[in-house]
């Protein structure tokens, strides 16, 4: 199992696909670019949704539903962003299939059954959003609306990688409509915060907030703030985004309410997503040749427990022991599994649960009972040590934070170790080329430099960072002046 | 607002139609035949999430998630589930849109970008749950599989109704994989009982659970149970299904796994299901002329409080209480909201609380504080009484379980005074056209007859019950002998 994996410094991108399947997260569908997410894969999923879902209804959203489809003329609606998604959109134009009379027992499309305007599949549903806002607001008094939903989206990719770049994935997508742009501005903020909290805290993987350039900004816009993290390979990956969508959707569909003063107005907007791509930021800033490594926040089991024997009695001895002790975790919060398969070797299962990422293992054996004690080894830094039964709760309870807060410092070193200040083109080069990598560089602030930037070196700007302490320059490629760095880095 | 709902005795298609929009539950969208679940609407949704999906997983299952999209060869290919939903699919043949050079700003599909195989949104994920499950199954050891999934599903229906008939909705569908046939059957009921339990004990509806007969039986499936409810119009609800599929999957797609003994055998399958089908049969078992009633399990809400006051001094001191009672319900787990907007009047609160059927209403003035006593109004009885401050909590606790049980026993005694057996075809005819409700009658046991009485009543098999008492007989249609009776109805 493990042993079989592709070493990272050897092909980081095969690493990556092999672990995803042997870890058994995810695999390829029959259908082009959609994956199926297997049950340990969507228990990691449902760990992100529960922690996020909670973290969004404490800030004061409410979920809901809209549908998969949206109409042709209400995608079209919005300009900027139909232009955006139009390449990507899988498009339904027909409601019934029928017999087909040359091929006895298949089915071809009823070209009777034709739709008079197309459905597109929803690639993000803010057409479909603000058309029935629409209808909901006409006062100050309906205003704020702050809704989430979680929900499969479509965008048609070409080229597709598990978790990372999917045809169909799943995410969160909030919807918010305010009175004023400083209020909406504010909760664009407050999300692209809270998924900064939870990505680091959660995730344990060290984020840079910023707002994207023009070019890089999401299709409908007027700002994009985001999260940018640094995986393993030093590309960069886009955790999430947050957008201030000014006025451009209720201009849109229309949509305006009576201010206090009883005047009409349009509407402000924000939305912002997190999706299944979470997935692949966990796994490439944590994994290591052995297989997954999982931070015991989002770990479906915290501990797991291998019994260890050779004959039956001495199994039932063990097995009790096994018992007992996964029952006082539990009492204790934690998350365990009591790995009893008797047609498994004990060796083939640490193999197993390394490869699965899970923080801690138990051991236990005849001897170790009648020393009173077990064997516990930490996933992340493959050590062991015994502990004394008596004190296995309190331990674990211990060591589960500090892997936490290890996983996290050690991505947040590698990140610091991984991001260099340049400032000329030759250097900027080389840095992308080689160790890839975060870089802090100055920029004209024009798309075109932007572009021939990213023409020249695949590095594109990942965001302009809200915290700053820098100083102004000279654009790194062009020499104009600068008034302040922006990061830098190739990205996934 | 609740005195604007039209009466159930007048209209009560209309009055459902009505609550469900007034009650903030759920609305039309722009695409046709897709709802939009509004808040209030998807919360009630979560709460049945939340516990159904606990109930699986205590009975060993995962979640996982598969694509969206069948493409065509793989839906083809059990031919009676492809038969049976042929009809009503979604179908994408194009994966692009572009600029229409003759309408500026507009879109057109991109005939370029013609798919090679189409794609059926799913109207349920047999085939390609099974096309998946044929790579993860070889070995005895490999199964059983016992897996769900939370997702949307398209049936493109002509009539639809809000939560009843909708083209998109929302389902969990588990898809069981077994060794043998008794493994298969005995998941199939345990999953229909799991559906009774749920349905009675958190819904507070009653149900039958039964068979289906083969002319309503799922497409693909050799047995399908079901739990049937009747509705206050004497209507009945097929309120969620379990099926045993054989091994009609495992064929189409080729799924054998080696035995304990090395033989290759075709594997046994289940699949099931429950959808927002569920909100439709909470809302018509317990709304009534003022609005929805919800039972305490499944309410957003169990208590809403509403604060009665004149002057600001009286509003900051009632305000006090309302906060300290809240905050007590909230210790006890009780879900409560205050609701302590200024713009509106109690009144106007009162009846949108009983709009949308919180169970308790708790109303605070300047004289309850000096008597230290609140009102309490229960939403299922319309009735009122006085509560001391310091037994408010005790009360509720108590309250919210009458609720609940006594909900269920009205909506039980209704569905026993509108159940009748019949022995002739004229009484049947009456009772059907007439009053309505379950009727209990022998069947020759041929779908012709079954074909024949539909024809002539609309009445149709809800089920052959699993518990019976019954005596042979004859049909009631053709006098033929008949071993047991079935039960009819007028369904949704």
């Amino acid at each position: 199992m493990g042993k079989h994996l592709t070493k990272r410094s050897e092909d980081y991108s095969k690493w990556y696909n092999e672990l995803v399947v042997k870890a058994n997260l995810a695999e390829n569908s029959a259908v082009r670019g959609c994956m199926v997410i297997k049950p340990y894969g969507y228990a990691i999923w449902e760990r992100m949704q529960e922690i996020l879902d909670r973290k969004f209804k404490e800030t004061g959203h409410s979920n809901a539903y809209f549908p998969l489809f949206v109409p042709k003329s209400l995608f079209e609606a919005e300009e900027k962003n139909a232009e955006g998604f139009a390449k990507e959109c899988a498009i339904v134009t027909h409601y019934r299939l029928e017999n087909d009379p040359e091929n006895k027992g298949k089915l071809r499309v009823d070209t009777k059954a034709k739709l008079e305007e197309e459905l597109i599949v929803r690639p993000t549903s803010e057409a479909v959003i603000w058309s029935t806002y629409k209808n909901w607001i006409q006062s100050y008094r309906d205003l704020p609306i702050l809704i989430n939903q979680w929900a499969n989206v479509v965008r048609w990719e070409m080229r597709t990688r598990l978790f990372l770049r999917t045809s169909e994935f799943l995410w969160q997508e909030g919807h918010t409509a305010h009175e004023s742009k400083n209020e909406a501005i504010d909760e664009a903020i407050l999300i692209n915060d809270l998924y900064a909290d939870f990505i680091q805290n959660y995730l344990a993987v060290p984020v840079i907030k910023g707002l994207k350039s023009e070019s890089e900004k999401f299709a409908g816009a007027i700002d994009t703030y985001c999260v940018e993290a640094l995986m393993q390979d030093g590309k960069a990956l886009q955790a999430g985004t947050s957008h201030f969508l000014g006025q451009n959707f209720a201009k849109a569909f229309d949509v305006k309410y009576t201010n206090k003063k009883g005047k009409l107005e349009y509407v402000w907007a924000t939305s912002w997503g997190v999706s299944t791509r979470l997935m692949g930021a966990l796994i490439m800033s944590h994994g290591d040749d052995n297989g997954l490594v999982l931070p015991p926040e989002l770990a479906p089991y915290q501990v797991v427990i291998v019994p260890i024997y050779k004959t039956n009695d001495e199994h039932k001895m063990v097995e009790k022991v096994c018992n007992s002790i996964k029952e006082n975790l539990i009492k204790s919060g934690i998350r365990v599994h009591f790995d009893n398969r008797d047609t498994l070797k004990p060796g083939f299962k640490f193999n197993e649960y390394e490869l699965k990422g899970v923080p801690l293992r138990i051991a236990i054996g005849p001897r170790d009972i009648k020393n009173k004690i077990v064997e516990i080894a930490r996933r992340d830094t493959m050590t062991k040590c015994s502990v004394k039964q008596s004190d296995v709760v309190k331990f674990i309870s211990c060591e589960l934070k500090v892997i936490q807060e290890d996983l996290f410092k050690n991505a947040q070193n590698f990140q610091k170790q991984n991001t260099v200040e340049v400032d000329n083109f030759e250097e900027f080069k080389k840095v992308i080329d080689n160790t890839g990598g975060f870089v802090y560089a100055h920029w004209d602030g024009t798309p075109q430099t932007e572009k021939i930037i990213k023409e020249k070196t695949k590095a594109t700007i990942r965001c302009i960072p809200i915290i700053s302490n820098d100083k102004s320059g000279f654009c790194v490629y062009s020499g104009k002046p600068s008034s302040r760095r922006v990061l830098f880095a190739k990205a996934y």
